[in-house]
């Protein structure tokens, strides 16, 4: 893969990288369009990557549909499937980590307290072997994103880092490879998340600006609506990741997760 | 910086890097011939950095002279010295670093905790800021150089780790930008850390392999030959850095530190 990376470069070839771990859907494919719109080459990496699950995560249970991805692929104009397998990626001692020390500790990184270091290392490793001008993630997974963003920025990556929209399915469910996992109940009750987000957008459109009790409004709709459990929904600024305890000028990011028996969903909306 | 590596990246030029902290000595030099004789474009760069130095120790006192370093620079074909201030390497809510979780913890890490995160970060921004082919570093900082080896290895970076042998003072110091900071009778007592690795070396060559045996000479040696206080003395594995009790047919390296009033001095030898 490098060395196919460092003879693009040495073309003067501009080189787009979309990292999935697979199962893609459109939400994927809006990212593959967004890196072919300003790349020569579009690699897209396939890799479920294990050093970003906890030992009791859904590793084991990541849903998983090679042939059809690479027919995804295709159709899309990806250049190159970059699919390698984890002891590739891995040496046996492997011991060297990129780890970010703020924004990776509320959100997300609360219950899941290494998987910020693993998806940074994976990334850090791919932008190496890849050696992209310009990389797409998605904005569903708005804490990875600000974090990808930060890591650029403080290793110096030369690297463009470019979001996507969330993409959604019809009734307005975050698109997410794990969906795959509901079970039927649980699809229907996973619109909690979106209903939960839109319900705070409405609060705050006529004047509820007090971030108590916005999240009280959503916890009590929560225990009627769903018997998945929430795992957090947070306040925070959109920059710094900061809770804020009340909606001023500044954009806001309201981030969202909950736990099903057969899936963790996240979902995230930024208040401007 | 970025900007120019990128368009010899394009060019297909090969660079070569020779990161420094300034106060070149022949070390330096013997490091920026090495990258000469493989590179197009041999870039040193010249930063004393901050996240590499505890709280204690010798930041305010670490020896500078620019003009010199110029002059050598010149002299020596260099073609572009990279000389940032730390606030253009650091933002002032830096919080992305390179951590090692094996290697470093025993050597300097022992004394110097933060030491090896605060080198493989900054070694990590200035590979992405230089795009170098290759990067050249010193014997001397023995554990330093297995670390940047491995942090290439584990994040993949696209650079080839080359090392240049130490350059000793005609009486055999290490040379160190650090020996400018010894008092006269520092400067004296400093051999005492190339003879005490030259007296393990002449011991195993008459058979000792009993690495509490050969500890044991040395400090005695120690006790008597300066005031200097051990910061440590280390038998490892020359791979692994994992200490070994008996010198087998696995090369060792043996490291060792004084801690001086005026500096802490390390050298090193490799048992093949």
């Amino acid at each position: 893969m490098q060395d196919m990376a460092l003879t693009w470069r040495r073309q003067g070839q501009i080189v787009g990288l979309v990292p999935t771990m697979g199962f893609l859907h459109e939400g994927h494919l809006s990212l593959v369009r967004l890196a072919r719109a300003q790349s020569k080459v579009v690699v897209l990496s396939l890799f479920v990557n294990p050093t970003q699950f906890g030992a009791n995560e859904d590793l084991d249970r990541y849903p998983s549909n090679i042939e059809r991805d690479l027919a995804y692929c295709e159709a899309e104009g990806v250049d190159v499937v970059f699919m390698p397998k984890a002891d590739e990626v891995y040496a046996e001692d492997a011991s060297v980590f990129v780890q970010e020390q703020k924004l990776s500790q509320g959100l997300c990184g609360m219950s899941r307290p290494i998987h910020f270091q693993g998806v940074l290392t994976v990334v850090a490793k791919l932008f190496n072997l890849c050696l992209p001008d310009l990389a797409v993630f998605g904005e569903k997974d708005a804490q990875q994103l600000r974090l990808i963003r930060r890591m650029v920025r403080d290793l110096n990556f030369p690297v463009e880092i470019i979001s996507g929209p969330i993409v959604r399915e019809e009734d307005g469910l975050a698109m997410s490879s794990r969906n795959s996992n509901l079970s039927e109940a649980e699809r229907g009750e996973a619109l909690v998340l979106r209903k939960s987000l839109l319900a705070i957008v409405d609060a705050k459109t006529f004047g509820e600006r007090n971030v108590k009790r916005l999240r009280a409004m959503v916890e009590e709709f929560l225990r009627e609506a769903t018997l998945g459990t929430l795992d957090y929904l947070e306040f925070v600024d959109d920059e710094t990741l900061e809770p804020v305890g009340h909606i001023e000028d500044r954009p806001v990011l309201v981030a969202m997760a909950v736990q099903f028996p057969s899936a963790r969903l996240i979902d995230n909306i930024v208040l401007t």
